[in-house]
């Protein structure tokens, strides 16, 4: 048995309570067994004394492939971005590629704090983003961009849905629940017109009969939504009748919902990711957050693509979320602690890992982040709530330490096991191979 | 004579052309002589091989003295914020608790890149900022609040327009231009309607006279500029009576202002400080900057006090004003150059310092800010453009090297004349104090 130590910190368990204790956390084989713990000793002991102890952050709508790409394409909305830049450098991608793209990608998010991405891959080689979280000991839910339909003026080449349904199958078989319940696989569906109705609706069984989570983009932008409503009914509408609105639905974005379409989400107990940042780039709007949270709908954050982003910082979308929404709802909406439960509780929910994470409680695995507080743009520091300084006030620079199943993957903000150089020359190399091998891209 | 020498950097210049040139600047004396530069050696050496050099970042629009509140307020618009936290904190100041306040500030403002600020503070001790910066060799544009009339509801105790324009005068002798050009002084009638028509006037005539900015609040919150209008008219027509819209004034949010409002400030060369975070935070609305940058005004950024913000972070500033425009005015708007600009050039003119800093030209001060890229988080960095990568990559914690004046504040990350833990603790401990001395605020 393995024992590890989280001792004198800030605890912000998140429980349902929603607790703040000072103390410590006792932790055997990678789960969480008391908390607050007596305890004073451990195989490891880590000390947080003047930390702020948390769950790690989850992070729900997550292009891990596309990090390769961050920076390349600015000053576009998201129908020209994809056809002109993420279609073609995602068909140039190798499983070589996409292992490096994932990697820096677990890294960047890991250096700041998360700890679960639910993410959609590209239609192929979705197995390299698996053993890239496999092999770094990352908790994620992953699928492969599933297009066997597409949009008018989009050129990407598709697939054929028995094509796109065994390549689900098998990274089901593969992966979903491996690697001591820390992998798993959602459907990806691009978006709602690049699957068939033949391809929505046999995910919908097979979602439904193996509870397996479904994951798309989803009324991002305003032209490309009424547009797609004109040509056959707005885009919820159908995914309804397709079957799949329920309680393993993840729609990202969801800038351009009506009012009836948040009821819906809320009956039917759908999540949906809040991408601020790729919302802003990608001029697509700003998603009508307080609204959905008020009818109990289930709310999380993503950074999306590097490409519309730059970055995968928690704390960015976390601090957009409690600011953008103010002017329209006042500046009580959106307290601290309502968008720290979008980072950690209410991905969880999304992700179909609530009895897992999302919280720190006893039984649950122990995903850990730990944040300094002795910084400056974080002081005076004392007569200030911690939920108002996280969201408000620290960087992904200040995390300190980052656990996920009990082992340590970040210690003074060094990570333990892997090398960050090789990782940055890894993507370097792997996006010059890419664009060499891509059609119509040059630098 | 005292030479430095930064060598191999990727210089991003600000000057005219906007030039990015590869290679070494040479300082004498804390000028810039040559850029680029063919020498090899100099008292002082700083290799930037693989960094990013850039003009030292100025942000236009702080409260020095208020970092001490930081996170001490959430959830309130600004008039209530200031009513019930602001002004009876800041009346609580002394000179030490103001000199910690300010000492704070500038060293996360350093830590962060940023190398100017054009500051209000509050009534009282406005010396003891002008004597942190001037201790810690920061280049600054400081005044006292002036409030000789307030407006109905909110209950600061003001002071004669006698003693207002004393304290300025005393000011300006102590301060302005002294200390190697490094300090200015600034005439910072708190908003328009805190000062009388009598303050405003003597105000002009001398800032006329004698060459010195004006910095207020304009159009920050919509209902109190309407019900200002109501009153007494529109606030930028007030100024404009009172003869202050001219190029010396620096008008602070201006989220309301009208289009006519935008070509006033455009033809009388005034510029305005964009505080997005703040405007986010306070709930007042985004300021429509792409249109007045469309018309010539010239638009600057800052991060306002730190409870309204709360960081001091002008990567978060510069990153905000690239992203929340672009839904309302298009994926093209604010490209990532045109932000850079309004934190270093811009922000010169609006501190009246264009010849003297924001840009990497012979013949300025050295105020330079070097930016590692060795991150995860701006990975792969080689097909990036590095305004992209600047503008939506980077963060404070990516700051490797600051100089102000050709002395070297911050070299690898770290303070080389501060103690960061005294600067802390001296926070903390006068917060403290403060706290015991303020009617009506308790924690």
């Amino acid at each position: 048995m393995k024992t590890l130590l989280i001792k004198n910190g800030t605890i912000i368990t998140m429980n349902p309570g929603r607790e703040v204790l000072d103390g410590n956390i006792y932790i055997e084989d990678g789960k969480i067994v008391e908390i607050p713990s007596s305890r004073q000793s451990a195989d490891t002991v880590i000390d947080a004394r003047g930390k702020l102890v948390l769950p790690g952050f989850i992070q729900i709508h997550v292009h891990l492939n596309q990090t390769l790409f961050r920076g390349m394409a600015d000053d576009m909305d998201v129908v020209d971005w994809l056809k002109l830049w993420i279609w073609p450098l995602e068909q140039a991608h190798n499983p070589d590629s996409v292992y490096a793209s994932a990697r820096l990608s677990i890294a960047e998010m890991v250096r700041g704090g998360t700890t679960t991405a639910m993410t959609m891959e590209t239609m192929n080689h979705t197995e390299a983003a698996f053993l890239a979280a496999e092999d770094m000991g990352f908790r994620a839910v992953i699928g492969n961009a599933m297009m066997d339909h597409w949009e008018v003026g989009t050129e990407m080449i598709g697939e054929s849905t028995d094509t796109a349904l065994k390549k689900s199958r098998a990274l089901i078989e593969q992966f979903h629940g491996k690697h001591n319940g820390r992998l798993h696989f959602a459907f990806c569906p691009r978006g709602t017109r690049n699957a068939s109705d033949e391809l929505w609706k046999e995910v919908a069984q097979i979602s439904n009969q193996e509870n397996i989570k479904v994951h798309t983009h989803v009324a991002e932008n305003r032209e490309q939504s009424d547009r797609l409503a004109e040509e056959g009914g707005r885009e919820l509408d159908y995914l309804d009748q397709m079957g799949v609105v329920n309680s393993n639905l993840v729609i990202a974005h969801g800038v351009w919902l009506t009012d009836e379409e948040h009821d819906l989400l809320a009956r039917k107990s759908a999540s949906v990711a809040h991408c601020p940042s790729a919302n802003f780039k990608l001029a697509s709007g700003i998603a009508r957050v307080p609204e959905m949270l008020a009818k109990g709908v289930n709310v999380a954050l993503g950074a999306d693509g590097a490409p519309c982003n730059n970055n995968l910082n928690a704390f960015m979308e976390m601090r957009l979320a409690a600011l953008i929404h103010k002017p329209r709802c006042g500046p009580k909406s959106m307290p601290a602690m309502q968008v720290l439960e979008m980072l950690t509780i209410n991905g969880a929910k999304a992700a179909g890992l609530e009895d897992q994470v999302g919280s720190l409680e006893t039984g649950k695995h122990a995903d850990v982040t730990i944040i300094g507080r002795d910084v400056l743009h974080a002081s005076p520091g004392s007569a200030t709530n911690p939920y108002t300084q996280l969201v408000y006030e620290h960087q992904s620079s200040d995390v300190d330490t980052v656990i996920i199943d009990g082992e340590v993957l970040l210690q003074d903000g060094q990570f333990t096991r892997w090398d960050k150089r090789e990782i940055l020359d890894s993507a370097e190399l792997e996006l010059r191979k890419l664009i060499s091998r891509s059609k119509g891209i040059s630098l």
